[in-house]
């Protein structure tokens, strides 16, 4: 199997990203091809050779600001969207970046197809729950989605929990801002009824304060609030690690306690840091591909890389395409 | 001026309730109905007696898990109902209520008139960020808004802020997934030109992240993305401090640090506690309401009671009625 990864993408640079494939590579045996400026790459496998390392040229770069669409566009020689022509052409079988999520998302669509019967590619994302994990999509692949999406959306979820996490029957939840049925918006309450009627294990309405305690294996919502949920997070987890740092700077504590707290900390966010379990995971189109955060560590990469392989191992593909076909 | 207290509702029993009524009252000259069962109420009193508290008898409860508005139309007894009823006949200006969200909504629309011009009524939180606060809203009134309806709470909330807050020009966001005017849904999309248009201070787009690191004064949404993100945001900082006591308790640390951890875990939650800037804020109808956390201690209720004078005395409904006749 081939991976390609986007050497360019990400906030750290390309020895992260390098780093991280190399990391990769020597645990498996699946080839990494490193897309991206050659002269950089070459420089690192000089240093850092392994058999299942090679390189495939790109030139130009899509920035982590640019605006997606017209980026994708303009840049047919990044290595963004080289990367999504190989697997476009089936030279490699996945795709790992750390780029621009808006790129990534524009070139699935403009390069790949979706999967028969699927209405709209989704970004699906695992967040740590007290003891487990919950994949929550749509987080951020698919605004205005109605009720039939996110039904879709239910299905995929579920699929992917099944296979990568060999949960049998994963339960699903619908995100709304009460239990009853007839609680939400006019999306989530036709939709509703279709997963009731649906073969899912439909547990029903997830309010936001449950995502994290592990009611649903499946938390399905549109993209427009997913990705509010997402990043809204981040912000709460940031504020309370910087009031807390705040608050002991300016309190007479020990050293060692601001030490003991720092060390917690990083625990903690090393816990939720979704570029732990792969990053966001693209489904419904026709190829593999993840997104990793941009900030991702050589670890990270790793972790992304790995994941990606697990996928295509266990055909979640193939498994989408049963479903939407039958 | 006259406050009614819905003495029935919250999570914490009526005793709290009455210890927050008390506390107020011992702090204004303003006088405080006290609502709810006679005898509870006047045993109370009894022992805790002040010239400018008083009882209005209501037998019956609503339940903070009952249907919104079949309950308020069937327990036309209910302490929340009665609360409601005296705002409406003038006989009080303000109703503070820690019970069922859902009902103080419905009983508000059935209640009280919306201000001549104003859409939809919307409930309002103030959330703390780093060195000030943000107003949210909608957070949960008005789900399906529009993008009139989004313009109506900015123009709302800028006045609060104003008025509320002696802030003059205060800043105003609408809640996004990007900060180019491009992103988003179609409502969102459609509210950003609408907002450029007015006389608001709009300073574009506000990402999840964001909220908390003050970028606006006031955080604009539709009330089914609000609600999602403050109870998602209470879910966060609920999971963090359960993760960082979790693993003390399985470190070997010394209880000083424990003690110390605890105190400072502590300190944030009340400063995240929106119970302590007053609750959530019922804006664009005839009268004024704040719906206090369930869970508030006394303090919390006090601090409402203390808020709700305050938008009495500075006239806010006056000041809204003002911009949308004009």
């Amino acid at each position: 199997m081939r991976i390609a990864l986007d050497v360019m993408g990400g906030d750290r640079g390309p020895e992260v990203i390098l780093e991280g494939g190399y990391l990769a590579a020597s645990e498996i045996s699946d080839e990494v091809v490193l897309v991206g400026n050659q002269e950089i790459i070459e420089e690192f496998l000089a240093k850092n050779p392994l058999p299942n390392l090679s390189v495939y040229p790109a030139e130009e770069v899509i920035q982590m600001d640019e605006e997606p669409v017209s980026a994708v566009r303009r840049k047919k020689n990044s290595s963004m969207v080289k990367c999504f022509r190989l697997l476009k052409e089936k030279k490699v079988e996945a795709v790992v970046t750390a780029g621009n999520t808006g790129a990534a998302v524009a070139s699935a669509s403009i390069f790949l197809r979706k999967i028969k019967g699927v209405k709209r590619p989704t970004l699906a994302i695992l967040l740590p729950t007290a003891s487990d994990f919950t994949l929550l999509l749509d987080a951020g692949a698919c605004v205005d989605a109605g009720e039939e999406e996110l039904l879709q959306f239910g299905i995929i979820g579920s699929i992917y929990i099944r296979k990568m996490m060999e949960k049998e029957n994963p339960k699903v939840g619908l995100l709304n801002i009460g239990e009853e049925r007839t609680k939400g918006n006019r999306v989530v309450k036709s939709a509703y009824p279709l997963f009731e009627k649906s073969n899912l294990n439909f547990v029903g309405n997830i309010e936001g304060r449950d995502i994290f305690r592990g009611k649903a294996d499946v938390v399905v919502c549109d993209g427009f609030v997913g990705n509010i949920v997402l990043k809204c997070s981040e912000g709460v987890a940031e504020s309370m690690a910087m009031y807390i740092k705040e608050y002991l700077r300016k309190s007479a504590i020990s050293r060692e306690i601001e030490g003991s707290l720092e060390k917690v900390l990083g625990h903690f966010f090393q816990r939720v840091n979704y570029s732990n379990y792969g990053g966001a995971i693209l489904l419904g189109v026709k190829g593999y591909c993840i997104i990793t955060h941009g900030a991702s560590p050589a670890e990270g990469i790793k972790n992304s890389i790995l994941v990606a392989c697990r996928e295509v191992k266990k055909g979640i593909n193939k498994e989408i395409e049963k479903e939407f076909v039958s």
